[in-house]
């Protein structure tokens, strides 16, 4: 399996974290993301949505880091990060969802400006983190992980923006249990960081 | 089972349209949106979110229209809708995604400032929308349906705020493949349509 990645995407990195968790042995193939590679021709015909992650195993070609975990969780890791049963994969699809909208026009974005100087509304995606961060952490009051009362992909795609906010100017510091959860998450066995995760 | 429903929601419609494919028997709940009851202490008990649709289920309480799809499909309408197989529900998931974001992003959000005269970029979310509809009509050039060769729930995720982009003032007549998988889609067997929807 080969995953087309870019070291400092907090979407390839759900990836990779979660690869390591499973051991899952990856290939990579660095996108040179910052000379517009993602943007050729040559990557486009295998993803016209010109964004990373995208993983191939064998024919298959894949986009979406959420739906990239789910088929990495499904084939090769069993039950345990991505249930079968109907309420419990409902329970961390919800988490999906929430990774694939307000984590990524909330802290991703916030990032892509203060770092990456990304053109967008900075207001707005500040606003978006902390309107996220205190749902997070009001669910994390009382629950250990987000979703399943156990780790799961959940975990694989909501951390690295969070984690990441401060790359993008948000104090997170008064959110208590996200913290918490942070910490967490980290001290799972096989845990990797990335760039600007400590 | 019951959905917490509003008759305007593209995202509750979501759920309706899938209950009526698979026969799934819901009673609904209307919601007062407009008089802001899903900003109510007792709605956001059972969504903090402070979104529709939710389903209950017994003592399940699910947010997300995409992790009720996946609910419903897994509990309730077996393995046609919503494949368990690994690259063929991960196909499906790259479409939940796509529901989860860009499609919120772009026709939704043009149809709530048009329509609902929410304020929002419209210039923005209008790009958004042609932008997605390109992806989405290149795609049905050479597919019949978005995932897994067969109507799934990607059909029912995706379809409700494309077939409501008019609202939104967004033209979507150059797009001959994308208009002929709407007229697919309306073909299927117990289709229903929502107000806006001919």
């Amino acid at each position: 399996m080969k995953l087309y990645d870019l070291e400092l995407s907090g979407n390839c990195y759900k990836v990779r974290l979660f690869a390591s968790f499973a051991n899952l042995a990856l290939s990579f193939e660095a996108v040179d993301f910052f000379n517009a590679e993602h943007k050729s021709t040559s990557f486009m015909q295998l993803n016209p949505w010109a964004e990373v992650p995208v993983l191939t195993d064998g024919t298959l070609v894949l986009r979406d880091a959420q739906a990239i975990l789910v088929y990495l969780a499904n084939k090769y890791a069993g039950e345990a990060w991505w249930p079968s049963e109907a309420h419990l994969q409902a329970d961390v699809m919800q988490w999906l969802s929430v990774a694939a909208n307000e984590l990524q026009h909330g802290p991703n974005k916030a990032r892509l400006v203060k770092k990456f100087n990304v053109d967008s509304d900075y207001k707005l995606a500040e606003s978006n983190t902390h309107t996220l961060c205190k749902l997070i952490n009001n669910h994390l009051q009382t629950n250990t992980w987000l979703a399943a009362n156990r780790p799961t992909i959940a975990e694989c795609a909501i951390f690295p923006y969070i984690a990441l906010a401060h790359e993008g100017n948000i104090d997170l510091s008064n959110y208590e249990s996200l913290n918490l959860w942070l910490n967490r998450v980290k001290q799972l066995p096989n845990f990797i960081s990335m760039p600007g995760i400590k």
